[in-house]
């Protein structure tokens, strides 16, 4: 058989699986040493009791005839997808019907599937830098061409950086599709109402798609900064919304998701425009079978009036972690970034040097892992990503050892 | 932005959400009345209260500091694929490396992944009728041209019906792949391993990939029919093959299946080969994030003997149900396949009417539901799939009227 040429051209192994392997190389060559681990972006803090109850008691229930559940329904739990409604849409004037909701296992599994309803002609244009996912999806799809000198020829890239505060610029020409995460991974940083405005005004002009990953609302502190997009008028015309309970509710390891696709938002096919949300649904049906039955129960204990306080102490917790972060960091002198509203800081490495430089630096000098900037694409360049989810006492100590490497 | 026009294209709705709208709408206009189900491929005995221990103690652990975990690793946690390798492989004489072994939520998931890692001109073979996945995935991704008269036209069909006693022909052509589904859904019958074998040799001959589907095997009695593809001899160099837990322990609610993918198994790019595992890992590292750690306990739980042994009260429960309808059709002169090693009778309707006549009669006649056999493919017109996976009781009593009706 013949494979996917586009897989195969995909630089390197996953970002965090090439961090894994020089962290593993460093221990096996330094046996005794310990490091301390601020690089992929899991949570430490155990599963909140209310949750964890709710997730147990319904596992253990599929025992019973009355507690057994075959498979759920493809889009999800009808009261998982209500409690998500009710409590991050409708509680905050933003109008969706339940079938507007889908459940998955995950945030990732979302928005590498979804560029799946998208023509291979397709034009994508992504901030930068970027998490992996959305770039590497539409790479193995054959939609951003080669890869020459750490970029897609083919790909439309929006520089974030210190220079623009952080503000993407619109594209330079008409792209079909625009992915945007905020709060931002990797740079911590987020866009006002007005700032995301400017992006949905520009999809409806030009006809295009935003994918928005919301994946960090749960850090977001005030009511300044918008928790969904949908908050924009207009939004649910033009963009599709992925939210995960990963960061909102330690689920990294429990994996549940769930992604707004509004009916409004519609694609052309030739001269036909074809809503997405039926696209969306068709493509679920034959690609997977819902999520775990006990997961979904977990995760409605998440919005539950105890269930959502537990998992607050856990975000403050973190909150907290990367404000020891800045604390710590900001008087060396160096331009840090992110943070507030983001379990995210994102600094920029001493003397210029390469963000894969400062990695190695900081695992040889002080045994601390962080991610280089340059994984998440060329703008991340000489840019360094800490994150807020490690122990506090982990976070008090990397955060010292990092400022004596400065 | 422009859709991927061959999700548009896909004929109506995925075969199980079409009849679920059937009978809904029956229901709706007939008050009162109740229907027997035995269509979708459901479960419906309680989990086993062994798995379901391990499930709920995995899932409150996760709110301690020892039990809690977060991302899972992408292909899946060590123990439970070496429980795996164990239990399925290495006791049959099978050699497998443990990284050969992928956990994911679903056989769905990866028999609708595993497309992915082909090129877009791939031609695919698929036996018919078949598991309507396998064709819609390909379908999704532009490989099988157009849809005419039930027939996708760039698709390879391999007609397996009563005249060839169930047993495919090989491709009168060149396939880059083929998918192999035993014991069969949706005919319920198996190929012995001399049957395997002449598709082994084929695809070693012609360098094609078989995508075998191992879901049903828990249903395989005696020692004759082949448990695994790798029985025979030169499969690891040719064979991806994916199990469940579904319907060997009842996790349709659950979620847990696990993927084969050899190391021996090679693709072409150009005139290189590439190493389909590496391939698929690299794929699984950009599009997901791993299994739920508690239900990867729960599926370790199967193969501990306790877990084993209540795992197989269910099989047998099953497999009676299957008898059951056996016992009772075959007396009425209908022709009845299947049922033997598999969860599935496959029988030729009455009088040669189509098996949606055959659905809309047992549905407003005696309220029984089914699976017709043109929603697997051209060649399961004129069939109809009964499953064994209800209770003994709506299985007894849905036979009889099932048999009322011919």
């Amino acid at each position: 058989m013949r494979i996917n040429q586009f897989i195969a051209a995909l630089p390197g192994s996953y970002l965090f699986s090439d961090i894994a392997q020089r962290v593993d190389r460093y221990l096996s060559e330094n046996p005794g040493k310990s490091v301390l681990r601020l690089g992929i972006g899991d949570v430490t803090r155990p599963l909140a009791p209310y949750v964890a109850n709710a997730f147990a008691d319904a596992a253990r229930g599929m025992a019973t005839a009355e507690g057994f559940c075959g498979y759920p329904p493809g889009d999800g739990e009808p009261d998982l997808i209500e409690a998500i409604n009710r409590h991050d849409y409708r509680s905050r004037g933003i109008k969706l019907e339940n079938d507007e909701i889908f459940i998955s296992d995950g945030a990732k599994t979302d928005v590498s599937g979804l560029q799946e309803l998208f023509s291979a002609d397709t034009l994508v244009a992504f901030t930068d830098p970027v998490y992996p996912v959305y770039v590497d999806s539409n790479a193995m799809a054959g939609r951003l061409g080669e890869y020459v000198d750490g970029r897609w020829t083919r790909a439309v890239y929006l520089p974030t950086t210190a220079e623009n505060g952080f503000v993407p610029p619109l594209p330079d020409k008409r792209v079909d599709v625009i992915y945007l995460c905020y709060p931002n991974n990797p740079t911590g940083t987020v866009l006002t109402k007005e700032q995301l405005k400017v992006f949905v005004d520009w999809a409806r002009k030009n006809e295009a798609l935003i994918i928005y990953d919301a994946a960090y609302k749960a850090f977001i502190q005030g009511d300044e900064i918008p928790l969904s997009i949908y908050e924009v008028e207009g939004a649910d015309e033009v963009a599709i919304e992925c939210s995960s309970f990963s960061k909102t509710a330690g689920f990294t390891g429990v994996r549940c998701a769930y992604t707004v696709v509004p009916k409004k938002v519609k694609g052309r096919n030739g001269d036909q425009w074809v809503g997405l949300n039926g696209l969306w649904r068709r493509r679920l049906g034959s690609k997977c079978n819902g999520v775990s039955y006990p997961v979904q129960m977990a995760a409605k204990a998440v919005f539950d009036e105890e269930g959502w306080r537990q998992v607050q102490e856990n975000i403050v917790y973190y909150r907290n972690n990367a404000k020891v972060l800045l604390d710590t960091l900001k008087p060396t002198g160096l331009s840090v970034f992110g943070g507030e509203h983001a379990p995210y800081v994102w600094l920029k490495t001493p003397e210029g040097i390469s963000g894969w430089e400062f990695f190695d630096r900081l695992l040889n000098k002080v045994q601390v892992v962080g991610t280089p900037g340059e994984g998440f694409g060329p703008s991340g360049a000489g840019y360094f990503r800490l994150t807020a989810f490690s122990t506090l006492e982990t976070t008090v100590e990397a955060a010292k050892r990092v400022a004596s490497c400065i």
